[in-house]
């Protein structure tokens, strides 16, 4: 049925009346705020790191961490460029610290995860420990921690950074602190946190303080023998191959309350079914390599490149070669909101 | 130590071959990303009843609410202009249903409360129940549920729509469906939620399906007779004089997992302590009148007017008579990811 | 196969060997420890209040409420003399205190309800508040909080006491102290906590510090509706009629974590499906008559009679008229352990 | 104040009369029933391996492993001989399953827990896997799981078997089923639990069926490199030594519902200072020897011997060697209820 114009007017005219009230007509745009299935703006990206690695090592040379505080590159969405946003809630980064260099002790209520991607060597402390990083580690900085990090090793060292920046933002709930010496004091020998809790076993009168994980370094070598250990253990998953997710040992949940992490094993010539999940996720690559068709974009991928899947995009990976794939998401906080869905079959 | 024209120009130089490959330099932007406390983007805003209402009633004589699917103007954050957002996270808007009207029934992911602001006798069903809704009524339509909202009663009746849109929004987690008939079939007689859950005691063998609660209309009359009873019972509270939040009797947590419901009391005279929190909170005036001074903001309000204050915005309440205000925010969000802070003093 | 009787003596002489050192064979009791289903050694057992009511007051003229501490007339499982047991696990009593008596103070790590079968106007108080019960009532006293009860009416009270006694008994975890003055101080007005817990709305800040219900008394008035509500707003089930459970509004659980506590409504002339489960469950007839066939036994009861159902011992149940049973038990308790079972058959 | 006979007469005479109902006076027998602490009616107890083990050797000569289902000496508490109790919630005895025999498969709802005293090689079936046990090693079968044992080694095996029996029995919810075969079929390899639940990661999208643990054998040579790593990370607890808990990586509790699992180490020369605790306490020698003074008792133990710690009995530990105690209780049992209470220094 046709609309007369006048009542068009008549809307128009009312609509730059409530404006001046900060109001506006829900009718005009509902659709697009309670749209039918996800509609990211945001896209799927992948940095090679053959092209990313000479920019971190050039970033070396035009400042010092102890200047920059941290020194990293940001990788940011192209689709939202300026937000320092890789997902609408995610943020990550590439870090370098060079041999001898210290990024001084601070404190903030986001949450921030380090997964190593180039050297070993150095530390990362957190309240008071020090833990010696290598390739493939997962070390966790919980909300509100003391961290600082050195590299006392002779070779420069890389890891990706990933932090709730964005949705803290949102929240306008965030809260951060400089130390007052650059290196906090060690308190606790190294391997303290690992003895006491990654055990499979717990100190008897221990209580949780908090929802993060007691253990602060998930090391590699353990990681990838238990993807070994499932491989032999049954057939791989259609859509995921072999894929688990790091766990809190005091409660079951994700190490850290607002980011879920995973790490998945692609056999030599896997081609996963389409699959698609409503948490956009950041993926590093830790062996091998392949190729990720997202949406319409194919991605070609090896060791230590990085690419992020968009939420409620369809995925397919295949791996060339036996594959290890490191990948973090808001996917815990989306569960525990009852707004997680997936796809198998990515329809 | 100044800094070297060279090294400046080799950083411009640097940062934009950066941006081509969607990346940035974290270290001019960390102070903005991980600031030292709540720097809202958002500002503190009043819509006084007197002057919103005639924009309602003419909204009803330029759409239906068949046409419209919900007849509501939304409440916009002057500081976010276009973003149908009252706060980053929540989305408010008075909705208006006239005599013999519907709101077409349709269910979506994003989670909505009702908050009775004038009239009487218009019904929301919820999953094939319906609930007669009366001013100070609380009532709740949870996520991916069924609904739609009827006015059977002589007069036009208004309420306050609170949603997590933007929250869904940025987790790109929405997705929404209309019903196949404009009324949903009933299925259970009027009161049978009551019944069941809002007595004190549940069903023996019934067992919660999902996270919000299975009463979906908390009454007025019952909210209004324990503040009263609580005036009775204790001093008020510094801050907050007596606040109750509602509750999802099956877990003892909020109604919806993604807002928090508040209502509050304020004696004749009472002027609260300075309060501040990061839980960006909507009000809606249901009784009495007084002032609120909002960081450097001063609104008078009255009954039926609505205000934000934002995260981290100090708030002093004086209550000229007895009032009574309702309340949502995203604070059980936060709480659950460890992120709520509160400041009683304001400072 | 026939055991060679030489091999017969020789076990024999064994056992009579392993005794001497505290040992026994298992083979010789497996079937009885672990037996195909519950074997229960008590009985299905009556208590009419026309035939005790006599003791009762009989009592009144032997010993004083304070002489007595608690002046109880204990009801025994009739297969377990001397045990103080009505089930394994549960302690029942019928209470009588007189006009201007007092039960003294004490506190003790059994949790102990309370449910009114005579009489009213008597206070129990607990941690500083007192409510004053009526019939129908179920009011609690949490583990470890101090409580006394007084009688400032004209007429003798009676209540069914229900206490976890033989459960904390078998733990070996009791502990009791007595009050230094017979009455406690009473630090808050009556009705605090039914105002600040039972109104579907909780303080804002408020967090449990304990399992137990915040809530002391459970008004017959507000149940016997709620029950009332429920027969209009659907079809009674075929083993329960219309069954309610307690409910603690901080967690959705039981308000006493050792003992379930239900309240349930026959319609007249309601047969009842056969059932079993296996809580062991203690009721008390609030209203009506009827009769219930218990295993092979059968009982008819009216208000104010009390009856046990052992653990799987199949319970039909005929209302003559409209009746109330209100009844508890320490399902809860199977139920946290994953050793509640139930057959709707009885089978 | 002497009490005149005629009153003492006529209470008697109340009493029997009272008996005749089934009811029996609360106040001649509150003070046992709810007594000021624990005043358990069990003994501590110790058993030692050189003076059992000819009789577990001799069982082996009178009985199959086929004929007895499982062939056990139940380790009876003295003060309670023919309960097959060592607490009066616990039930412990002494496996032993000979080359070649096997234990045929049922399940029941008691949940057992296996620790392994004597040999290697012999394995536990649950649930179509095997895993093949060793010394120190704590396996578990939990509530209704089909499980059988078998032993294809060349060496006779001895375990601990730990059970909730008596506990079950109270509640009067024991079921059990025998296997339609001796042995289930294997469904998994051996070591699938251990790959997917036991490296501090689990199956990304797996969702726990049941409160026990998903991982059934804790290795002893897992538990003792985090025991020999405590003793590097920090200070001996003056009443533990260093002690862990075993943990259900699924949700951080108990990896069975009703029994807790705990390893400790005692330095050389350690003594610990007095403790007690409502838990009573099963313990068996793995490593090292020593002497523990429970109560007024004195025990000299070494490897394999067994003792049992009663509820709130003071206990103080003196390690003559380095040595390992792993023990059981029912602590979470009690935890959970809100009855559990330690005391440090035994008092």
């Amino acid at each position: 049925m046709v609309q007369p114009a006048t009542l068009n007017n008549a809307r128009r005219d009312f609509y730059e009346r409530l404006g001046s009230l900060s109001m506006a007509p829900l009718w005009e745009s509902l659709h697009q705020l309670v749209p039918p299935q996800p509609m990211p703006k945001y896209r799927p990206a992948c940095w090679r790191y053959d092209a990313v690695r000479p920019f971190l090592m050039e970033s070396g040379t035009l400042i010092t961490a102890r200047e920059a505080v941290r020194r990293v590159l940001i990788l940011e969405n192209p689709a939202m460029p300026g937000s320092a946003c890789i997902t609408p809630t995610l943020y990550a980064g590439l870090q370098l610290i060079l041999p001898g260099e210290v990024a001084p002790s601070h404190r903030h209520t986001q949450s921030a995860l380090r997964f190593i991607v180039e050297g070993e060597g150095a530390y990362t402390a957190v309240d008071g420990e020090r833990t010696i990083m290598h390739e493939g580690d997962f070390v966790i900085t919980p909300t509100w921690t003391w961290h600082d990090h050195g590299n006392d090793s002779s070779r420069p060292m890389v890891w990706l950074d990933g932090l709730d920046i964005p949705l803290v933002a949102m929240f306008n709930a965030g809260f951060a602190e400089n130390g007052e010496s650059e290196e906090q004091a060690v308190t606790a020998p190294e391997g303290t946190s690992e003895a006491k809790y990654a055990s499979g076993l717990l100190p008897v009168d221990w209580k949780p303080a908090r929802q993060t994980s007691p253990i602060f370094n998930y090391p590699y070598a353990r990681t990838r023998e238990a993807l070994h250990r499932l491989t032999r253990a049954g057939p791989a998953d259609a859509c995921h191959g072999y894929k688990l997710r790091y766990v809190n040992p005091a409660n079951g949940g994700a190490p850290i309350a607002t980011m879920g992490t995973f790490m998945q094993l692609l056999p030599k010539g896997f081609a996963s079914a389409p699959y698609r999940c409503t948490d956009g996720t950041v993926f590093s690559v830790v062996e091998g390599h392949g190729e990720s068709r997202i949406g319409d974009t194919t991605f070609r991928w090896k060791k230590r490149d990085h690419f992020v899947v968009p939420s409620w995009a369809t995925a397919v990976h295949q791996a060339t070669d036996e594959s290890v794939l490191f990948s973090f998401s808001d996917r815990p906080v989306q569960e525990r909101l009852d707004l997680w869905r997936e796809n198998r079959g990515g329809r």
